[in-house]
């Protein structure tokens, strides 16, 4: 375990994202990140801070938020410190986010190196992760390359950026660095079978570790007009006003930073990849949530005061109120029980449950959002 | 239709039974019969009077209820005589019931014709019933016999009872009647099953018409002892007391009328059937209602104020809140979605509801039953 942070390593949490798949747990004003999914009593955003404030110090993580979060955020995490907490005031997707704080570490610390973390990630072996970070750390330091963590592919999965990997690199302190020959966002189906079949790629587990000016340099080649943007706008933080203007931030290009970033950036031949091994899940969707909890043919349980009474039932119940729950007959069943909306579904379908939010949207219901 | 009552007709409505298999919706405390269960606007118990009340004239219908329900049935049935409303101290089971209630009749008018029918059955043709059970009355008021209506069997059932019809009856008025060769009360599923390949079983639809000294004297040959006491309460009630004494009730034998008296009236030769096709459903379970209300493929929603959004999915929703209920790729479904309670089966499993209510009993959770 990483006792000593690693020098100048800032460490980024994009907190953006509904969690549409997990509705209606997961809403607009109470995300995922801010939900505590593993049992452990602490929510995501809290386990992933405790995870990096080992490797950059408490006052070396910067959380990227909606503006709605801010509150929130701030009470998770009450030694963030209020410089590291940028508020978007509205959602401008991944390159936006993790680019602005990128652009304010820049400023701040020139030689700066930046790692990007999912806030709603689970990870269970946090002194391999930390290992491997500190593997990233080093190829960042001694070269210019964008780095990811690659997590071995469990099934096909269109959900997912593959990471193809490539050849050794010879750095100090990264004997499991490779480069990686290819990064492909969100393959259909039928190529990401491809893909696991070949045994060569890893899943992208939005993690993103590179010197914080190769994070600029990068987006500039991918819109010198997006880079401009997000100095200025980090200039102005620095320079105090902690208000991100919201029109210049609303004219932001909007665009995931797996786009206009990383697969340029393996196109270009400098990208890394250092392949991870610690028990790692975006618990995409409930099947995911049932997966982290449950034994099999079991039926996993997840709230507080939940009475719950089966009879030849599996799958997962989460229970947001101390309604008495009765399971009859059903296997793999979803059962998502909140004071405002039910769901019920089966771990298979668990994937449906984003087009059921998206009607909700269509159909004007956004108090259930 | 009966627009004149047949003379010296008087209707029992036994309104007990908590209809276990119908929760979480039916409770003890508002059991099935208080539900509207067709969405027409009425509760079932209302339904049933509005039916006898043509047959009888609302002077002459009893009501026999638990003690618990005397209030809720008085507000349902604004035109019942507080004479001829029984509450029952404790649940005796139907023969007590029925008993008690043509003891009466039989002491107010020795001439009487009863008929019994079940507070919480569904009939579609009022018009083919009213014509059945006057054929009914008509073998009733001509010969010694318990005339029960049967209803052709949809399946092989273990959940009620099975008249096996024989020869005709020449009687007045009853073209349709024949003789029952036999009366057995659920049979196992294997010998329902025979019953209905036979095709000369035809379902007890829990509706008895006979002389009310027929009944009495049924009765009193399965028991002296009970037909006694049943004279003895009877007695008291109709002399003004309309307090049923609750040490005197609770020594009545708790059986059920189809063992106690229909059972034996067959083996005897004094039942008769009056074939009954006017649509009937005893909405034993929640598949039973699913029925009652879908189309095939289709999904019913039972409750006012319901928002159900849909994704691939059949059965049935029943709710008594205004939660959104959100079903993804869940086929024959049931989702009973109640305040304090929320069930989740299929169709196929419907009848278990039952033994998750007994574990419930056990378990000591009263407040949810």
């Amino acid at each position: 375990m990483a006792t000593t942070p690693l020098p100048n390593f800032h460490a980024i949490i994009p907190a953006g994202g509904s969690g549409a798949r997990l509705w209606p747990l997961s809403r607009a004003d109470q995300p995922k990140f801010l939900h505590d999914l593993t049992g452990n009593g602490h929510t995501l955003l809290r386990n992933t801070w405790d995870r990096l404030v080992p490797l950059a110090g408490s006052e070396n993580v910067t959380v990227v938020t909606g503006v709605a979060h801010a509150r929130h955020v701030s009470a998770q995490l009450p030694d963030l410190l209020p410089g590291n907490l940028l508020a978007e005031p509205s959602p401008r997707e991944s390159t936006a986010a993790i680019g602005v704080a990128a652009a304010v570490m820049a400023i701040r610390t020139p030689d700066a190196i930046v790692g990007s973390f999912a806030a709603d990630h689970v990870i269970t072996d946090t002194d391999a992760f930390h290992r491997c970070v500190a593997e990233a750390y080093a190829v960042a330091q001694s070269t210019d390359a964008l780095v990811t963590i690659g997590m071995r592919p469990t099934e096909p999965s269109s959900a997912f950026g593959y990471v193809e990997v490539g050849e050794g690199i010879t750095v100090g302190g990264a004997p499991s660095a490779k480069k990686a020959a290819r990064f492909v966002e969100k393959p259909d189906w039928a190529t990401a079978t491809q893909y696991v079949a070949a045994g060569t790629f890893l899943w992208n587990a939005g993690m993103f570790i590179a010197r914080a000016s190769v994070v600029l340099d990068l987006i500039r080649q991918h819109s010198s007009e997006l880079a401009a943007s997000l100095h200025s706008l980090a200039r102005t933080f620095v320079d105090g006003d902690t208000n991100i203007d919201p029109e210049l931030w609303a004219g932001l290009e909007k665009i995931a930073f797996d786009y206009a970033v990383a697969e340029p950036a393996a196109e270009r031949g400098v990208m890394a990849v250092i392949p991870g091994e610690f028990g790692w899940d975006d618990v995409g969707d409930f099947a995911a949530l049932a997966r982290l909890h449950s034994t099999v043919g079991d039926l996993a349980v997840l709230g507080k005061n939940t009475k719950v009474l089966t009879d030849g039932a599996s799958g997962i119940v989460v229970s947001q109120t101390d309604r008495l729950v009765s399971l009859i007959g059903v296997t793999d069943i979803v059962v998502v029980d909140t004071p405002d909306a039910l769901l019920v579904t089966t771990k298979e379908n668990a994937q449906r449950v984003k087009a059921l939010v998206d009607m909700l949207r269509l159909g004007g219901d956004e108090d259930v959002l």
